[in-house]
């Protein structure tokens, strides 16, 4: 009876069209499988040690406050409290005076910011230029708006046992070439994950010139923002010449404080842009949660406060990331693994090629396979990273995979001791 | 120059069609004017007294505990201990098992879960059947799918001194005539906001009727599940022969425990149905706050070992808020303004057409003016009820407004003051 319920009424049981084919989601499923395998987690990019004290501290004071409100509703577009830190914080950034009510808007986490900034602004056809890697949900978003995903790969330009995410640079050319009267928006994501990459000003000029010439909007996702290491300088595009007017720049609370549980974001941009995003926002969510954003308002305001100070987790989290870099990369270059050094975030891409001669066969990308017959055979889970490339490039990448290393020593560890003892 | 650049690009810098036209939100506006004014606000629905302490206590724990993963990104589509909390609280509820991970989806409140469902079903051109009066973001959310909302209105069946919303009711015909081939959904809000209607088990029978006639989905919109009063009792369509495989069911933790602000809501239907949410959840939101899903879980649990029992909240919340009811009932009736009797949530419309003769001109509806009117002159701030109607229907409500009653009784008294010393 249910059955033939089922088939007679499938149609009209079916997922929207606009989302079919984004069902497969590799955080679902490679989180599902290191879960089920117990196995030592450089998978998906969160800290597995406790946030830093006075951020946590933050949320337990308003929490604790009594305050009524602290509970109920707050302003649609973002805790008045906590869009006025980040105005504060940001103004000497871009070096602009910042209107806290109309041009930031706070949404569900870097995550809901791309959201509603994409289905605010693509119309069914439009363009989107997305640069490869990238983090996988730019596709399903862009495809959720019926937009059109056109990919353009940054290439690797050197070779050898150690190389940098600075080697990976996008030909100049190419991405011209896929600028047309149609591209709507291009989203460039610095420093980049997965491969660090921190694009330097002149790459970024390119970007900046052919957006003016194509009259393109650019959202910039920098929610890595504040993880830069060695002499690499973190750039915004929304600074050069003419680019505040057609750029949104998008931050996070859950990496800048270490809290990727809070998801909250914030889209920051001149007002007709971030306006599209307020009243998609609006339709989607209406409100973040009130507690999170008061205790983010109230983290930005130490932060703000201890500014240029060594106690400034702003510049202090790089520092505590830096070794775990450096260590890092130096067991996957020790196990033959060829790690690309990121000169940002907290990704570290590598080389699988030497560890493994035959995989087992499936439909799925070898990065995938790979990741999968470690995570059950070796217990060590990371990312593959075909999930972040568009089918027609994925084999760019397919020897690849990605590890985090905003981890405990101890976790690195005992990643370390399952590399070094591969054979054993 | 700035002027310049914006002419020349304003096509690509415009928000995007699906959302053009939902701009306006009657919360933004309202609230906005009513912070302005501090008039005392029976707008918004939250309440302005401390939340149950029980519950804020299970947010302190949560926050206070000192695992690191309490901080941390969880189950995309729901964190594990409060989706097992809500199978368990609901299994018995709708006398079936639930499967915590395949049929619940947490979402950003009801709001959120809502935009997951009608997202993930809706392709453009699908017909939905909107019941007037409706919590006004249904329209946006269809429209923001390419949905085409279908209006069918509540119409009174009483007139007199004090009514009920009982007497508020569908025709038969008229309902049945909005059922075509088009049609994919019909939305549901039983209690119902701002009418205060809960739905008789005879009068689900017939929408149900025609849902399995039409093949049709049913989204139940039960935020308000714990609120009915007097001898009205909630009956949930999703129990209803043969309607389970077809019904969606959504609640929310703000209205449950009384904290609007941690803006957590679920959808508990058959996997088939959820599963479309789900995806859409993942590309949209990806997953909700840890702290707020730990905090609820907890509140759930507590609140099912309590259930029977004089200490469970959500009965006991019912029983705190009846006398509210009757009391701004009996004051509105005092002054002449024809309340309608809510049976269950925490609204009430009455008609104001007996205070004011005349009211300032302008192209906006006449509750609307007569609500910016009150709230500047009145210092008193109520709900425009056209909000949730279609432009076509909105004239048989535009002589009403809609209190909340979820207010200390000072407040109540000090918006009873303000109406019974209308002339002074």
């Amino acid at each position: 009876m249910m059955e033939d319920l089922h088939k007679m009424t499938s149609k009209k049981f079916e997922i929207a069209k606009r989302i079919q084919g984004t069902e497969k989601n590799v955080w679902v499923d490679i989180s599902k499988l290191a879960v089920q395998q117990k196995s030592v987690n450089l998978g998906q990019g969160f800290p597995d040690f406790m946030a830093p004290e006075h951020v946590v501290q933050c949320l337990k004071d308003a929490v604790c406050s009594d305050t009524p409100g602290v509970h109920q509703y707050t302003r649609s577009f973002g805790h008045p409290r906590l869009v006025s830190a980040l105005a504060q914080l940001y103004e000497p950034i871009f070096g602009r005076q910042i209107d806290p009510m109309t041009e930031i808007l706070i949404s569900i986490g870097g995550y809901g910011s791309l959201f509603s900034i994409i289905q605010g602004l693509v119309n069914p056809g439009d363009e989107v230029i997305i640069i490869e890697p990238f983090f996988d949900c730019y596709m399903p978003m862009v495809k959720a708006a019926c937009g059109v995903p056109v990919f353009v790969p940054l290439r690797p330009t050197a070779a050898g046992q150690v190389t940098s995410s600075a080697d990976w640079k996008l030909d100049e050319s190419e991405l011209s070439s896929k600028f047309n009267s149609k591209t709507k928006l291009i989203i460039l994501n610095t420093p980049n994950n997965p491969l660090g990459k921190v694009f330097k000003k002149e790459e970024l000029q390119v970007i900046s010139d052919l957006c003016k010439k194509h009259d393109v909007v650019c959202i910039a996702d920098e929610v890595y923002e504040w993880m830069t290491y060695d002499d690499n300088r973190h750039v915004r595009i929304a600074t050069l010449p003419d680019m505040w007017e057609r750029t949104v720049t998008i931050g996070s609370a859950g990496k800048t404080f270490s809290v990727t549980g809070w998801k909250l974001g914030w889209t920051i941009g001149p007002k007709h842009l971030v306006h599209c995003a307020q009243i998609m926002h609006q339709n989607c969510a209406y409100t973040c949660p009130t507690p999170m954003q008061e205790a983010v308002a109230r983290g930005l305001e130490v932060e703000i406060s201890r500014l240029g100070t060594p106690e400034s987790y702003l510049t202090s989290l790089a520092k505590e990331l830096q070794p775990k870099r450096d260590y890092l990369a130096s067991v996957l270059a020790e196990v033959g693994m060829k790690p690309v050094v990121p000169q940002g975030g907290y990704f570290m891409m590598a080389d699988y090629s030497n560890l493994v001669s035959d995989l087992p066969e499936s439909d799925e990308a070898k990065d995938f396979r790979f990741v999968k017959w470690m995570t059950i055979n070796k217990k060590l889970t990371v990312i593959p990273p075909t999930a972040f490339y568009s089918k027609e490039h994925e084999h760019m990448v397919d020897n690849y995979v990605r590890f985090c290393f905003i981890k405990k020593d101890s976790t690195l560890q005992q990643a370390a001791q399952i590399l070094k003892h591969w054979n054993d």
